[in-house]
């Protein structure tokens, strides 16, 4: 069987856990390769057995690769999707785990050649703290992954990034690029943002010394956000400015509503956490199902995971197809959503 | 040895979970009766092993009691200390675990006879649902667990319920009730607030379904508290209104500061994001310690749980001492916290 080879670019808590779990798998016919401007973090990768190989460059990480993975924070993937460009081989598939999406699409379209297929990603997956040295092979277990292929990406290039996601326990949800960015500001920026706010506002208080020894399993949750990497968080908040601040609006509704209902008195608060209950509840419970996208049928997954495990990597390399962009309305979502054009 | 009798006062999670840990004791000088309003609860308490008996109303439970425990809903407990002082026997301790403690405080001083010796408690441990069905004899490993004695409990009565709270492997603090609903209101009340808020911008936006479908597990842990209790969390808004307002003022003043830090750019946002991850980490990494209330000497733990475990709860029935009451200045501490006196 050919063997093919998968570069992770950027070795953090995410590439290294990536290819923690593609390296546990015992039958596989790639090679996997890592690289990281740190070079620390690919070495102590490799060490992990995460990697098969660690190198010093982009170049040497993308050489021959069937499929490059770009795990680094958002505003970084611009100018590694452009050095790529040149280097990697025809047929080559390309995919990320930034956590937003438009930007990362448009760089696509704009640095990668016709022959390089770019499927878009973003495991709903995470932790406390980054780095290489917290990631596990089980971090994406059950998570939703979100895949968002380029107008070009051929077929069999999406099936085998499906592949990958499903390999590593994930389920894959396809999602155009800018709905995932509004529905990630809500589900995700946004209580970063309020994970920071909610700590900063006990931290910067006088009261901190003493309040801090009664915080509990509460506290630490709903701040452990505010822990996560700095570059990452701030790129988010760059990339996605504008669905950011029009969520962080509906928040600061939200916390006005509460303090009415203050007002209001006891029934109405009653009412709030009763509703509130029942419905998170019904969420945790009886979580939302995953549709596939109009117009592509979703692959087998031991055909998808085949593709990827087995040397499909490597046939494919040379081979090219077409398929028909997918259109979205920003307009129609954004008048859904209720937000004005004017916003922010 | 004497036997004893300890009163679990509803056997909610909280309830049953002291339950689980005082019938878990192998050697032990007491039975454990339980007693809740659903008797549907004590039943299952009992089931579980969180109970020896489990009976039909509070004047079962209470008789004979060296040592009852209130684990309800705060605005519950006002009519349960009034009915029980009529019904402890001379010497007993109360104790309870109510989410907020200065109107716990005075309805003891209000009701209990002075030869009942009555210390509030708070344990900061929860789960995200409640229930006995959810309770674990290990839920307050590690946690700390607030401690206000009234200024007439004697010290062996604080002592007793020290030995209890380090039995169940918490880490007792002594705080003002005034205090402790100042900082609970900052780490509980007002991230509790903020689950809500949160989980219903959200769940009542027009992109719920899609949303939901990318919630990951930090939606899922910042929006936790709003599955909580909602007879818990309406009553200690109303035990609390004051404080919570001031601090959800305050959480609302940060979100301002965050929507600025967009306007001025991304290196505000860098360093918000930095400082945040500094200061979290350290919290995280260097928990702050625990001090000792003045004029109270620490006991030492094995003669405390050694009081509640071997039979000291019996001698000391008919036994009482007093002890000078601490004082504390509310407008001193709200001076410290910024609060000002027309607030909220």
């Amino acid at each position: 069987m050919a063997q093919s080879r998968i570069a992770i670019i950027g070795t953090g808590l995410i590439g290294t856990s990536i290819g923690l779990g593609l390296c546990a798998r015992k039958e596989r016919g790639y090679e996997v390769v890592g690289v990281d401007r740190d070079r620390g973090n690919s070495r102590l990768a490799k060490k992990m057995g995460a990697l098969d190989r660690e190198v010093g460059s982009l170049e040497e990480a993308v050489d021959e690769a069937g499929l490059a993975i770009i795990c680094i924070p958002v505003m970084g993937a611009r100018r590694v999707i452009a050095d790529i460009s040149k280097l990697l081989p025809a047929g080559a598939i390309v995919t990320d785990t930034c956590s937003t999406k438009a930007d990362v699409m448009r760089w696509a379209a704009e640095f990668l050649p016709e022959n390089v297929h770019f499927i878009g990603g973003h495991p709903m997956a995470g932790k406390e703290h980054s780095g290489p040295q917290n990631a596990t092979a089980d971090l994406f277990t059950g998570a939703t992954w979100a895949i968002t292929p380029s107008p070009r990406a051929d077929e069999q290039a999406v099936s085998i990034v499906l592949g990958l996601v499903e390999s590593l326990g994930a389920i894959p949800l396809f999602v155009d690029p800018g709905e995932h960015d509004q529905y990630a500001a809500a589900v995700s920026h946004v209580p970063l943002l309020t994970s920071v706010a909610l700590f900063r506002m006990v931290r910067d208080s006088q009261g901190w010394e003493d309040a801090s020894l009664l915080a509990g399993p509460g506290f630490r949750d709903l701040t452990r956000l505010a822990s996560g990497d700095p570059t990452m968080s701030r790129d988010i908040m760059t990339t996605n400015r504008e669905a950011v601040l029009h969520w962080l609006g509906r928040l600061q509704n939200e916390l006005d509503t509460i303090r009415k209902a203050f007002e209001s008195g006891n029934e109405a608060l009653y009412d709030l956490f009763t509703s509130s209950q029942l419905d998170r509840d019904n969420f945790i419970q009886n979580p939302p199902r995953r549709r596939m996208p109009e117009g592509i049928a979703p692959p087998a997954a031991q055909d998808s995971i085949g593709r990827l495990f087995v040397g499909g990597l490597y046939d494919r390399l040379k081979e090219a197809q077409s398929r028909p962009p997918v259109k979205r309305d920003d307009a129609a979502l954004k008048r859904k959503l209720g937000i004005k054009d004017e916003e922010p």
